[in-house]
């Protein structure tokens, strides 16, 4: 392991959360909130650390596999820490624990929270909360990849650790143009959001906010009751669209800009499974609960539409406590929580083209039994896919599961319900938000336990990081010379 | 799809169904129950339909992978509707289904039932629910096979398919010959038990309904309470003891037989990684009941261990009821359902070789993650484990898991609650018996609904048969010429 060059990009990573921190510093000041020293105090703190590390001697430019493995798990560990100074500093949590949960699930856009009270909370910390959303859902480390370009010998392994999704888009020939490419995509369609938010007469500071949120598939609202709060139709059907837009790939856009042609989308495989399970799911949920939870079909879709499009997308805003819908809704929502949107977009969880290759592994399976000595590869519309992505993918699945499984017993021990444990750790792993039962959306997750909390965040970190960057670095041997 | 040799196989098949309904007759005949026309007449309708069959002209004697599918998931249903018509023509159920589900949860070894109250039930009734378990477990076409050595060219397809495990043992060149040893070691340790349970003080015929119902991990009682209502240490250590030797691949007995040596068991990697689950299992189930629910920890571990060495083997016999335990060991013994016992048992659910493989085959991704260029080929012990063997197996595990979802998910719209269904399929598909909730020990499946009754019936067989079986059997392409 090269220990020096892995220091040296942290101190680079450590140096943008510093500067990311200053549009909340502004708001601070805007609203004269004291919270201004805290950010302060924070910037210092990143950007200290940052700068010493930045100055390590390195000897050997070079970042292989391992070298990036260890940069992403420790950069996302780093900024976590460091996101959650603010909290600290002004006096939000008295545990540092609450803090770092907090900023792992601004970061990870889970939105999960330990807040119990939102609407007591300073404008400038809630914009905090929104923003780590916003930088986490591209990453962290491609935005300090695009920052910073010159960064040495194979980048590409950080951006292949960080990237979601198991076939990492290298759209130019340099990574930095790649991580550009992105970040300014990703900007425009932010952009678009807040401008149809502000159409609709929501106040700039809410529509930043919102837009943070839904672009990063964070979830984090400056309400309690989330989006429903607003009880707007048209705040709705925004976020509605603006959810499901950030669950595509954005490899996507810039294919469709580049080629000025919408059929770009609908020559995607993935974008169009993801699309039709979106319509399965909305349909199914209203049907149950119309009648049940709300007395008309359109009413029951507005609400079916809005919470499948926030889970599916991994997002986690709230417009009803699907808690307290049926159980076969609540069976679907969580089920919907192991799939995800599309790899390369800025939602988590297993993602919908992994779920593709996994049936096309079964079907090859199947196929093999009848035919023993016949070998068809697996195709993607007309790419064939490589065997090595496929086993990739069945390992990373049944490293999902086993790590839910894991959690969820962990969980148990500390007293928990069967049902919000499976459900806190499916919405923490998937990086949703809320769960069920105690962890529904009319709760929080501010009275788990601190052993709980520590898990959930280790979990939305493997999540985020598609766990094979994080175990990676587990494993003795990333660590021999 | 040669269907003439399929349906021929299907003949031979129901005789032996005809022939194994003897014993329940002579039963009835000692115990003067009106239930013995029952029998007769069953036996006669099963007769019949063989015979027609078995008459049926075959013009090529080959039996390839796809006729041994359709032979095995084939088979299984016919044995399980003729193995209905008793309960039916006793008058014991109403409906077919019933009768089908419980004849279904009988072969499959399974032991979920829709009997209300099982002591109001003759004693030759109770004695072929015991006796379809003790046939199911190592299999009713295998015994064909053993009866029947002249079948034609291809019998090692059928010994796959019906095979639980992913590597199917022939320990004799013919498959007739590995048949036969198979079931004479099987009756050997019923044989062994059945005199263990006596020499306790159990009467003849409780301790034959046990003994089929311990060497098949089936888990039909005779008694509501299951082995519970005995409250005898004595029985349960046999039990236990019985369970755990079922669940062991019964060609290590052969193995430890012919080479007189105990130690074949312990150069087993899945027997040594059996054995430890049941034991770290047992532990933490321990000291989770310790104090909440029985006062000693003595008392705990008795019912502790008797809990975990049913369910990991799939029986489902019990002794407490565990739905009122503490959260974390429901949970512990319902992630056990999805472990089972090993390969090769009588056991079902997914068998640790496969839990094994899965493991090795994780850890082979995260070791190419950090060395992408080099090939490790995967071990067990000292034998390489083919490609094909761990695409089968992570095929399968997906596949396990997708009807796991899917099932849950359609039973829930049949208004279950969401544990309850999830523990109904998990302990349908691992032919366990006992779920939780409103399956749980102290209840029955009798309330379910219709649908709800079909499609874990549904669940039984495809646990039972390795899902591939029926699965393949699905494909239009199987039905091509």
């Amino acid at each position: 392991m090269n220990i020096a060059i892995v220091l040296k990009v942290l101190g680079i990573l450590l140096l943008c959360v510093a500067v990311s921190m200053f549009p909340s510093l502004i708001v601070a000041l805007l609203y004269g909130e004291k919270t201004a020293f805290a950010f302060l105090l924070s910037i210092l703190a990143a950007g200290i650390a940052g700068f010493l590390l930045f100055s390590v001697k390195v000897r050997e430019d070079v970042i292989r596999y391992r070298e990036g493995f260890a940069v992403v798990s420790l950069g996302w560990l780093s900024a976590s820490i460091f996101g959650a100074l603010p909290f600290l500093f002004a006096g939000v949590f008295s545990s540092f624990l609450d803090a770092f949960f907090e900023s792992v699930s601004g970061f990870t856009t889970t939105g999960a929270t330990v807040l119990q009270d939102l609407e007591m909370l300073p404008y400038s910390l809630l914009f905090w909360r929104s923003f780590t959303h916003w930088l986490g859902g591209m990453g962290i480390l491609v935005l300090a990849l695009a920052v910073q370009p010159a960064l040495g010998i194979g980048t590409l392994q950080i951006l292949k650790a960080e990237f979601p999704g198991p076939i990492s888009a290298k759209l130019t020939p340099r990574v930095s143009g790649t991580a550009k490419i992105l970040y300014k995509t990703y900007l425009t369609i932010t952009a678009v959001q807040v401008f149809f938010l502000l159409l609709g007469g929501m106040p700039l500071y809410d529509s930043l906010i919102h837009a943070f949120g839904t672009l990063g598939t964070g979830g984090c609202s400056l309400k309690n009751a989330s989006v429903g709060a607003y009880n707007n139709i048209y705040y709705e059907i925004v976020i509605i669209v603006f959810m499901i837009l950030a669950g595509v790939n954005f490899a996507l856009y810039y294919l469709a800009f580049k080629k000025k042609s919408l059929m770009e989308f609908f020559r995607n495989k993935e974008f169009k499974v993801y699309l039709s399970i979106i319509a399965v799911y909305m349909i199914i949920i209203t049907i149950n609960i119309n009648g049940r939870v709300f007395p008309t079909l359109l009413e029951s879709f507005r609400y079916a539409s809005f919470q499948v499009a926030s889970i599916i997308t991994t997002t986690g805003y709230t417009t009803a406590d699907f808690d307290l819908w049926p159980d076969l809704s609540r069976a679907l929502l969580l089920s919907l929580m192991f799939i995800g949107a599309c790899a390369g977009s800025t939602s988590g969880s297993v993602k919908i083209i992994r779920i593709i290759l996994i049936f096309k592994y079964v079907q090859q399976e199947i196929n093999s039994l009848l035919h023993p000595h016949a070998v068809k590869a697996v195709k993607i519309g007309d790419m064939p896919v490589q065997g090595s992505v496929l086993s990739n993918v069945m390992g990373f699945t049944v490293l999902y599961l086993a790590i839910f499984v894991l959690a969820t017993l962990l969980i148990l021990t500390q007293g928990l319900d069967l049902v919000s444990a499976a459900a806190a750790v499916a919405a923490c792993l998937g990086n949703i938000g809320p769960g069920l039962g105690a962890v529904g959306p009319s709760s929080t997750y501010a009275n788990l336990t601190n052993l709980t909390k520590i898990i959930l965040s280790f979990c939305m970190i493997l999540g985020r990081l598609e766990i094979y960057t994080v175990l990676a670095l587990l494993f003795p041997r990333s660590w021999k010379k």
